[in-house]
């Protein structure tokens, strides 16, 4: 079975104003939505990012998929490559690490790659989790994303999901979606106030939730100095710390006085940040991300990694849709030593999904979908919507920071801030 | 499609009297042959050790997989798991390092799984080498792979292979196999003879065949300054040395102070020997092994440690057939940083072979068969013949030492031996 085309989609979805360290979620976030046609009639489904420079790059990969047959893998990605030829992309938004050769084709590759199991698994008729090794769960668990956020863009009084701007608005926001979709862990994106207030938040939600496994993510927001800071005060009250500081070395220096696993999606993106991440002992878990690890099987490659190192394997989400939920899903099931929930904006951006039956969190998990392929079919009025959206936002590449500095002239990236 | 029994048939087959560091092969290798039987009417093909504890463990296990889903490797693994109630294997012959809890899983589980590879594969109508990611290569090279060796066994005067007991013996042996099968690399199996003698053997390797790489492997019999003498007598002349010393402190000794990158197939033979020995930069070169890296998939799951860690990645070999041969190729021509030609013992066994068309060497390489699964059918009557070989010959441990202490009652296993 061989490729014959790839339809590429730019579409653009709501998303509420939620605070990071660079600032601040525009009211659109961008999607790439990737369709891989074959010569026998079946096609497969793909959701990667939306930002203008990796679009380009998928739009120049795409037509050299045509010939390619949908088991080769090997021989996707070196067409990948070559299409790229050797350009390597960079994170201009700023919330992940530097790009790599290698990690730009991974990026690339990544979204075609996930169509090819697609494909396979309706071929045969049999979901993705079965193709990559059998599942070993029923449903994935997924964690309560919380952010501090705005009561809404500017203009809209309360866009359905409300303020968080302190301790107790971060402890509403974790009833809500805990109460909506029943999860059982809970992540706070930080790096947005100062250190001694993010904690506060957290041993607010501790306090609220005493059996729900708790994480703080501030973007690489401190030094290692204010890190471990943070790690004696929130000793005994997260499961992990997420990307405290900058950089293997700053994580390092943090990892070596810190009581609890430091965690990372952004200090290692990339299988050459792996080597000097554990020579230095930088990192006790690796948030896995097939949008970026290149796909469901390299992602598996990461698992396997993580394993033989003793390293924890957890998952790392950025704003998406449901095929990306799906094929994160499969892959999850599929991976013995995913040991922590995974991370997931479903929740906030699901109304907008581009396919047919949405995914409803069960007891916080997702069904593992047993229909052949992802198990998800795209709709084609939402889509051609979406697409409109995209045309029409006049967004082309996430500016969290210049959205800030809109309603904040002297906000500043900064890192570390504190 | 689910598993519906297992046949499983110990075999033997003629072995000619290799030298090695624990003694002398015995006149009988010993095999098991597993087939994996199925709803659908489609059997699969494994072929792993014939030693009697790892063939009771393969006899334990096999009962317990009727049911599991053909795709379901992480079902079937646990199933082998359960069945093997945490027992651990023992290396009795000597040859390789020693087993873990899970690495005896691995073993165990490997045949089983390549036969759901061929299964798979035929059910899909496609080589294994696609479903493991596609062919990078068409065809797979492997190295020529001398030994010392007396003209026969005991009361046998010249076994068509003839005497290689010193350099010109050794020289002519590498002659005949280069000229019959097209080889493009050499190893030589080593640890027999006193290190300068060797040393002098692959001296005489690289006057003869000055373009082809070079190997020895002592199999450990070296202590680390032993090892760091003959590295410098080797200096420029083997492509990597392999197993000088035992253990991974031993390893890492002579890795800091070799000129050549060492291999290995006994020092990291599980997962969870690669963490200390990369910490310990112990070795350069791993020797892949599908049979007691658990499989294909973990195979390749090895391959991509191996890749993002910069090790270099080479193939292992045992006395085999051509069951083997047919899933080392497939995992081969699917494993692009695979960067080193394969060893392989098939020549010295091939006769013997139980497949309806025993393999040929094309310019030193196995051709990657096309047809659908592993590409290799049983000879029933060959596979008769050798499990009656195996119930007339009365070896049920291989035990090289034993047979060498029969012709020399002074022979005595030591490691490291000079
Ligand atoms: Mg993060
Ligand atoms: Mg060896």
């Amino acid at each position: 079975m061989r490729i014959t085309g790839v339809t590429v989609t730019p579409i653009a979805f709501r998303d509420p104003p939620l605070l990071n360290s660079v600032g601040v979620h525009e009211p659109w976030a961008l999607r790439t939505i990737v369709e891989v046609h074959t010569d026998e009639g079946i096609s497969g489904l793909g959701e990667t990012y939306g930002d203008i420079g990796h679009l380009t790059r998928v739009r120049k990969a795409a037509p050299a998929l045509a010939g390619v047959d949908v088991h080769d893998l090997n021989g996707l990605r070196a067409r990948v490559e070559a299409a790229l030829g050797g350009e390597v992309g960079s994170d201009r938004h700023g919330l992940t690490g530097q790009l790599t050769l290698e990690s730009t084709v991974d990026r690339v590759f990544s979204s075609f790659e996930v169509a090819t199991w697609d494909i396979r698994g309706k071929a045969l008729g049999r979901p993705v989790a079965d193709l990559l090794g059998g599942r070993v769960r029923d449903a994935v668990p997924y964690s309560a994303y919380l952010f501090y956020k705005w009561a809404g863009h500017p203009g809209v009084e309360h866009d359905g999901f409300g303020e968080a701007l302190d301790p107790a608005g971060v402890v509403t926001q974790a009833r809500m979606l805990v109460a909506e979709h029943g999860f059982g862990s809970i992540k706070l994106k930080g790096g947005v106030y100062a250190p001694h207030l993010e904690v506060e938040a957290v041993k607010a939600l501790r306090e609220a939730f005493p059996d729900h496994p708790l994480r703080l993510d501030p973007n690489a927001a401190w030094t290692p100095e204010t890190s471990l800071e943070v790690a004696a005060e929130l000793d005994g009250v997260v499961e992990y710390l997420e990307d405290p500081a900058p950089e293997i070395e700053g994580m390092a220096r943090v990892a070596a006085g810190a009581p609890m696993p430091l965690a990372t999606n952004m200090c290692v993106i990339a299988f050459e940040h792996i080597a000097p991440a554990v020579a230095q002992g930088a990192v006790q878990v690796i948030l896995s991300d097939h949008h970026y690890w290149g796909g469901l099987a390299r992602s598996k490659e990461l698992a396997a990694i993580c394993r033989a190192f003793g390293i924890g394997l957890s998952m790392h989400s950025n704003s998406h849709l449901g095929i990306s939920l799906a094929a994160m899903t499969h892959l999850a099931a599929a991976t013995p030593n995913l040991n922590y929930a995974c991370d997931t904006h479903y929740p906030w951006n699901s109304a907008d999904d581009v396919i047919t039956e949405p995914f409803t969190f069960v007891d916080g998990a997702i069904p593992v979908p047993t229909a052949p392929g992802l198990g998800v079919e795209l709709d084609r009025d939402a889509l051609a919507r979406a697409a409109e959206d995209y045309a029409r936002c006049g967004i082309v590449q996430r500016d969290d920071t210049g959205y800030m500095r809109q309603h904040d002239p002297s906000y500043e990236r900064k890192r570390p801030r504190w």
